[in-house]
């Protein structure tokens, strides 16, 4: 294992130190239980957004956190769901009469920590689940897994937040940004995870995993390595399958790499995607292309597509002031 | 060879096209001669900032061409020096009458194609060369490399020119910052260049490569892999002991991923370089942190450190609109 690390231990405190450091304009760590918070100034009454999952997947979660989008992110050990203590010290930290909406990923272990957590809690409080991936059929088992779309939801409920909206209508508009979302990935490598230190699943060199998720979990099957075209219609076909966009409707395309992938790759795939899109009549009126939602160390990328309307527009385009996302501001 | 390509000859079109499409309220794209210019406006007189080198980089440095940074980069095919006609080409789009500045990293066959393209220019032009890495001796072959220090400089003198400094200014603010900047690089992983196919280098799992330059060349030594605190020492001490800063002396800490090494591991490694100068009384009062100048999907990082004065600080602070670098606007 070819890592930066002094020990498995030791890894997340360093790496959390050294990112409220390096942000310290825009958020505190909270070492004990942990959970980081924006420094921005909340109007009493705005809604505490809150989110978390396990680490491995940054910036997601800590570096949506600031203006305009989070007020705390939880993370856990790698991979690893973090515990209702976190969530409610997070919302103890940040609510200010508005009340709490935590943003929950569809992972067994997050969704039974966030309701223990809710339970705890004495003001009102709501959830949002995303579940956007759409390479797991939708009420098999746990049902479609939280993947890259959570950054969609984030920001845009964020924006409404911000701008005041109460918790049932962030609630609602997060539900209505996760219908409009769906996502699919596909890993070229697996990820290692550094407490295992070797490849959580192995895969040849003229292979692919397709529909993976974040974790490196197998998702529609394992096929054989093919050009970017067909690779980015796997993607885009099940996207479109589910979504059924009319022609005409406005969409954000977001591509997003697993952590390994080069952005001129990246890049590529978003071009792929964007002209399947634009021969089916859909308006790419916003886009996103980077590594937002990473699984460690792991080359692949997923493609997202979110449906918009006005609204929606009007808040992916408020201003934002995060490590990770930041304009307007 | 695992990546999204369909192939080596349309890798870099398909890419650009998709950058282009994803930014086009920032940039446009020229495809013959291969430039990307800014569209935002320019005041009349502005001096025309402009750099290119191989691609493989991103987002250096088409990244960074947006208002209040590049006004033009030229990207050549992966690792390859863009051609003298593309530099003329970009300055010839985006001069109007303050004159051209290139920003060179130094590398043979981009010192000699900008120098071309520096004679046939007709307006009034000059250049500044980026040799921030210190793995490599002063005065050995070429020199040293420009490597991740190349972002301070686009940054800063992008926003002097932007501001209306002049072109002889703008020259040797860029040589004053270049001068206050040191880098150093380690890799755990070579790259793979597309049209190779295949690794550049080979490193056993239980080495690195200490002071690699972005294309994996070799540096200062093949080492055993250490833990993190000892590889952090490694760079910083070079860094240091080349720049040797005083105490009180305000400085940027800008933490670079060569392209595979996850966030959460550079986010540690910012810890430890801070820790260390910390010690040394050096005030780190601007970080960035992330993939800026990377090397395909090369796992390693560098370190870059930039003594600022105050005019420094403010530069870097002022708004900057590019596809890579946001703030303030």
């Amino acid at each position: 294992m070819k890592k930066f690390i002094n020990s498995i231990e030791s890894l997340l405190d360093e790496s959390e130190r050294g990112f409220a450091s390096a942000h310290a304009d825009i958020v505190r760590f909270n070492a004990e239980p942990r959970f980081m918070a924006r420094t921005a100034p909340r109007a009493p009454g705005k809604v505490a957004l809150i989110s978390g999952g396990g680490s491995g997947h940054e910036p997601l979660h800590t570096g949506f956190v600031g203006l305009g989008m989070l007020d705390a992110a939880c993370p856990g050990q790698v991979f690893t769901s973090p515990t209702p203590d976190q969530m409610l010290a997070a919302a103890q930290a940040t609510e200010t009469g508005g009340g709490v909406l935590f943003i929950v990923k569809n992972y067994a272990g997050d969704v039974m920590n966030f309701e223990i957590a809710a339970e705890m809690l004495e003001c009102p409080h709501d959830t949002v689940l995303v579940h956007d991936d759409v390479s797991i059929p939708e009420h098999q088992g746990m049902g479609r897994r939280g993947v890259a779309g959570t950054t969609v939801v984030e920001k845009i409920v964020g924006a409404a937040a911000e701008a005041g909206m109460d918790l049932d209508g962030c609630k609602i508009l997060g539900e209505r940004v996760v219908r409009a979302t769906a996502s699919m990935g596909v890993a070229l490598t697996s990820c290692t995870v550094p407490a295992l230190g070797k490849p959580t699943f192995e895969i040849a060199d003229n292979e692919m995993e397709m529909g993976v998720g974040i974790h490196g979990e197998k998702g529609r099957e394992r096929m054989a390595l093919a050009g970017a075209t067909e690779i980015v219609e796997h993607l885009t076909q099940a996207i479109d399958g589910e979504l059924k966009p009319a022609a005409g409707q406005p969409a954000l395309l977001h591509v997003n790499g697993f952590g390994a992938t080069p952005l001129m790759e990246l890049y590529l795939v978003y071009h792929l995607a964007r002209e399947f899109w634009g021969k089916r009549g859909v308006n790419v009126v916003r886009s996103l292309v980077g590594n937002f939602t990473t699984s460690l160390d792991m080359a692949g990328c997923s493609v997202t597509l979110t449906l918009l309307d006005e609204e929606m527009i009007r808040l992916w385009d408020a201003p934002v002031h995060t490590a990770a996302l930041r304009w307007g501001c």
